[in-house]
């Protein structure tokens, strides 16, 4: 199917009584010379381009470094988007109902800072332009856009995620209009606009997010394509020659052309207005055909992309836009002149909507009162209250997965906050809860049975782990608060997710992600599906908290935990298999501390550690210790490093009582970096797992109480012997396989 | 663009002569009311499709677990496949021109373990399928398939690696064919046949693969969808509503349908034949319609996919197949002699090639010679020489990144076996060697100007980091030494190629990751694209070598490691940043140690241990630490943990002296995970980076001579004060930074 150009005839007036201002005082659409849309006069625009520019080259030079070709190939795009379509307020960036804007090109960020600052974000000085790329660590211009800085919605850089973080803003305004609004009331109808490059489009994130979005028919997301046809190897047919529109056609969006994206800012408008009024039902890309470092010499090339111009080329660069040479970061009244009116439009739209929204707390005071508390980003219930007491957990040997259901299960059902979701595996990380709705499209229920719609919680997100993840980060970035997502799969799985899960630590998102089957105990799926390393990663991961319970109640707990860490995301690691239940050691206040004292012991010879899915072979261990060898040994549950170490040193000490001469072992089926902080000895895993049913995988590897007291004994007997100093600064692996 | 869908028409007879073997002694092609191929007969065909649906239920039922329903579904395409299309031989499974085949469903691998037996696969006993999720720990038959096994091309389980291994392994024949083939002589030119559901369709590394292989014109990939539309949720439609076919044909492909894929072999035969013939310059996918579990009460639902069916439901589809209920593991002599034609087959086909190669070397002897050597998975040159010597190194400071060009490029230049490529980072990577021919199909040229062919070995990924490393991966594969992948990119990118990077170590695949760009060094780009705590993921990895030298010399030693590694993949972790040179004191032959005394010094107060691209600070708080406190410190160079840990410990103990009493801090710009096991203190990471210049970056993280010093010299100062013993079991961390 041939995508629509974008000329003079497809813009419909009606299209163009959306656009957010008048234009030039001007009926649109009646002049057919100028693609349906008058716009200010040619000149201004002209000169608003070209001040664009130059600003941008001057941005670069002056440090001689940034991205300056794809933020001048953009001018035009940035002057439709923020001028005449998009509708937000400068002066209050955190407006509820704004349009959100993600720069999926994160490295032509000088582009939104410098649209931001003509258009009145009062903190985008020009001199904080200018501490782009400087050694200035009061700069709100870093290297790529970062969520810290009013204005901008998500971090952004690693390519890929922008987009997917763009389609989770979309599913959000989708979930809340459902949820919220009502006939005459439209609380939430704000529309996503996503920039992207030829970059993103290559990842394989950024694929499964657009997957998703076609699916879901976001109707309300508007991908615009900087199509430049250059990246840092040169041109994109060095590594990608497929027919961009066709493939998204085949994923269910509506696709839109531009031809000269450089200059004619009419049509763009006129595009991305037919785009935001498009009623298609589907996502639209609006392929825009651009020049990267348009004006300058290497216009066009891979040069222009990542480097500055160099001064003599940026005085030509002034040359030929008719500035002058010498004059640097000038910016006429005319153009500020020129965004001068989106201030009061912003706050017109403000005003207009809190209107809306006091009416509409007159007619619906309850859902109006739930909507207000998700706006602030709280709860509404009090989730403490709903997650079950000790008593009402299992005592039978459970799976921590099941444990987690039982846990979360009961919060999603009640709190409208919970989006939970898995990657294809319902059955086996039961997160479902009594009447559940998924989060779909309504109209996949006549033609192909799909039942759901955008009120739903549930998300089927297919086997895209990685787009779970960073269209999380988007739902989570929407609004602090006001949404939850709870993601599922495999912990190993994780490790595919594990860039959108960094991208969420580093912006501060909470998110909780339900990592089940979590270690060799997962048995017949093999060294593919046994985690060996992947704690490593999440455990020294900054502003993460990787939790792994041993039981129920350490379920809870790390929930309980997960829930109150509002600027952190979670991730429980829970079992496969079933767990033996410890309610007389284990405590939920214990999680939330990182780790405590599962069973106290005077005059103990060791402390053995014992973690998540592997805390039985501590506890059995220690039996053996005793019966067979007269050792006594104290067990410390350690389900959380991160937790841990924000306590005081006098607590740490108490707990691992490294100042009484006690050895301490760690038991886990995990490789042991990291542990040697907390243990002076490891049972541990040095190679990947194996194919066997769990508990004979935990056996080929040593993970069997007898042995585990034996070389313990062994352990504890040489520092019996040799005194603790004969162990400084040399761990000990106790379980040093031949596999 | 609609597909081809194969009926009896569009099979030629052309097409057929292609087919391996005479089928049923008529000549092919000429029955127009059986799609154009007379196979065996009907009840033979039946009788074997039978078997094998309840060969599978039994083997899944014995220990109620495992995926029967795919490998049910897929039996029909399995007849087609292994008995009528490729070409290989079960009594050679290494034979050098075999097809190679990928199952990148891997969860079905008791259809490619059953096919295996029912051809002739030696090891393959029937005994040995009933060890499918047996306890046994000499199975063959695990989980997914693994490579260690014998017919088993490369491990697959996690989703989406396959399709992409397969990629890898059909560049692979394409540039030993373009390098070695000579008219009459084709030496190389086997098919890859890749066995794809719909799961990995979804996965973005899939996705990313099928652009390249598009791209590439790879017309020696078929890529066979078992096209059952059901995953562990459900139906597919929940999370995926595209159009696969329009996809794939925008994405370069040809796309063929079958209809019948549970029962007509005949029509996936055709489809399969006229894709092996296919003359469009494009990788195939043979869409094939199929029905999970077919023959079972829960055919074409989710409950068949992952569980066994019950031994009521077993004796059910047993009796409804017309066998006896009550026998188990059935295979009659008929279905035996069905496939008893296939092992002389195979004979021959290796025969006739083993004939050609002969023939070649009489008619190429130099060429032969060096295609014997590629065979037998030898360098062709004695690469040692090639690497550059210390006095030929630079002195002044130097990136690291650059310092990897200057060894590996030469390498690259002379040795074919090297393919390298970069995901789009060619300005940056610094691994382009004179005259590099780029990879591509030669008929871009003429169409968009790009140059390059088949035996081009520089690789434009675009930006794929994931399908970069798993393609890479099927490269390793294709024969165990005859490629070699050294693969790209930013170090904090190799996170999206992890799950790849690990699938390699898993599989013993030997490859080089060049990782630049690595630490907050990296500068103004910012937190997203500084890595912080990565390397504690790849330390932790088993059987792979994460290294970080810290001038030339050791880059040097670190290439000289990684290829001496050859059951294993190796990270150069390197520099953006310019680094001070040590050639007094580093030294090539310790990285393969790991670490090493890099400045000894008698009477140490303290052990510095610097790492890769923060050595220097090591060295200048060195200077300062004697200057300002009167401290001399001794300094260890520690380039990669694993391959210290393989050393005696005596080796150990006399570069740490642990048993000195001298306390030891490590110095690195990372989160300080693992590093606890051979310090007693760390001046590391404990927050995300900052988008800072470089060296700006570390001096806001603390990371400043005289800072450090200071740092240290407190904590020496504490230790000379209170005793090695007051710090037993306690890690300090030395710069905990307010960030």
């Amino acid at each position: 199917m041939a995508p629509s150009a974008v000329t003079s005839s497809c813009v419909s007036a009606a299209a163009l009584d959306h656009l957010p201002v008048k234009l030039a005082g001007k009926a649109p659409g009646q002049n057919g010379t100028t693609n349906g849309l008058q716009l200010r006069d040619v000149h201004t625009t002209s000169l608003v381009l070209r001040t664009f520019r130059c600003l941008i080259a001057d941005l670069c030079e002056q440090f001689k470094g940034g991205h300056p070709g794809g933020a001048m190939g953009m001018a035009a795009i940035g002057v439709a988007l923020w001028k005449y379509v998009m509708r937000y307020s400068p002066e209050n960036p955190n407006f509820f109902n704004r349009d959100r804007f993600v720069l999926s090109n994160g490295h032509t960020c000088l582009w939104q800072y410098t649209f931001m600052h003509l258009v009145g974000y009062k903190n985008m000085t020009l001199d904080q332009l200018k501490s782009y790329h400087s050694t200035r660590t009061d700069s709100i211009c870093p290297g790529h856009p970062e969520i810290e800085h009013e204005g901008i919605e998500v971090t952004t850089g690693p390519l890929g995620q922008g987009i997917a973080n763009a389609v989770g803003l979309a599913m959000a305004t989708k979930n809340l209009a459902a949820t919220y609004n009502k006939p005459g009331f439209e609380l939430v109808n704000n529309k996503t606009w996503c920039m992207i490059g030829d970059a993103c489009l290559q990842e394989g994130v950024a694929l499964e997010a657009i997957s998703l979005a076609g699916h879901w028919r976001l109707d309300n997301l508007i991908v615009m394509y900087d199509n430049n046809q250059v990246t840092c190897d040169g041109s994109v047919d060095l590594a990608n020659t497929e027919d961009v529109n066709a493939k998204m056609t085949a994923s269910g969006w509506e696709v839109l052309e531009v031809a000269d994206g450089d200059n004619n800012v009419e049509a763009i408008v006129a595009a991305l207005v037919t785009a935001r009024s498009s009623n298609s039902g589907k996502p639209v890309f609006v392929n825009i055909k651009t020049t990267i470092g348009v004006g300058s010499k290497v216009a066009g090339d891979a040069k222009a992309h990542g480097a500055a111009f160099g001064a003599e080329e940026v005085a030509n660069i002034k040359k030929a836009s008719g500035f002058d040479p010498e004059k640097h970061f000038v910016v006429s009244d005319t153009v500020y002149d020129f965004f001068g009116e989106i201030k009061s439009r912003g706050r017109h739209l403000e005003s207009e909507w809190r209107e809306l929204v006091s009416d509409y707390g007159n007619a619906y005071p309850d859902l109006a009162y739930e909507f207000a508390l998700r706006v602030k980003g709280q709860f509404t219930k009090d989730w403490a209250n709903i997650i079950p007491a000790k008593e009402d957990l299992p005592t039978a040997p459970t799976a921590s997965r099941k444990s987690a259901g039982l846990v979360c299960n009961p919060l999603a059902e009640r709190l409208k906050t919970f989006m939970v979701g898995t990657a294809d595996l319902s059955p086996s990380v039961n997160m479902i809860w009594r009447d559940k709705v998924d989060f779909q499209h309504p109209d996949l229920r006549p033609t192909c049975g799909i039942t759901g719609d955008y009120t739903g919680r549930y998300i089927h997100w297919g086997i895209r782990e990685h787009a779970m993840a960073a269209i999380s980060n988007g739902l989570a970035a929407f609004n602090k608060g006001t949404i939850l997502p709870v993601t599922s799969s495999f912990f190993m799985f994780y490790l595919y997710a594990a860039p959108a899960v960094r991208m969420g630590a580093l912006q501060r998102l909470q998110a909780i992600h339900i990592a089940t089957h979590d270690s060799i105990g997962t048995g017949e799926d093999g060294p593919t599906h046994q985690p060996i390393e992947l704690a490593a990663l999440y455990r020294a991961m900054p502003n993460l908290l990787y939790m792994r319970p041993a039981d129920s109640e350490e379920t809870a707990g790390a929930f309980m935990t997960a829930l109150s860490a509002t600027d952190t995301p979670s991730i429980l690691s829970l079992s496969r298999q079933n767990l033996t239940q410890y309610p007389q050691y284990s405590r939920r206040d214990g999680v939330a501390r990182g780790a405590y004292v599962f069973i106290e012991q005077e005059d103990a010879d060791v402390t053995l550690i014992g973690v998540g899915s592997e805390m039985s072979f501590a506890v059995r261990a220690r039996d053996v210790l005793l019966e067979r060898f007269n050792l006594k040994a104290r067990v410390v549950s350690f389900p959380c490093q991160r937790l841990f170490e924000r306590q005081p040193r006098e607590y740490k000490a108490e707990v691992l009582q490294y100042r009484a001469g006690i050895p301490r072992v760690v038991i886990e089926a995990y490789a042991v970096n990291g542990w040697e902080r907390y243990a002076d000895a490891g049972y541990s895993m040095s190679s990947f797992g194996h194919s066997l049913p769990g508990a004979a995988a935990y056996k080929y590897f040593g993970y069997d109480d007898e042995v585990i007291a034996e070389r313990v004994s062994a352990f504890v007997g040489e520092v019996k012997r040799e005194g603790m100093e004969s162990i400084r600064g040399e761990f000990r692996d106790l379980n040093v396989s031949e596999h």
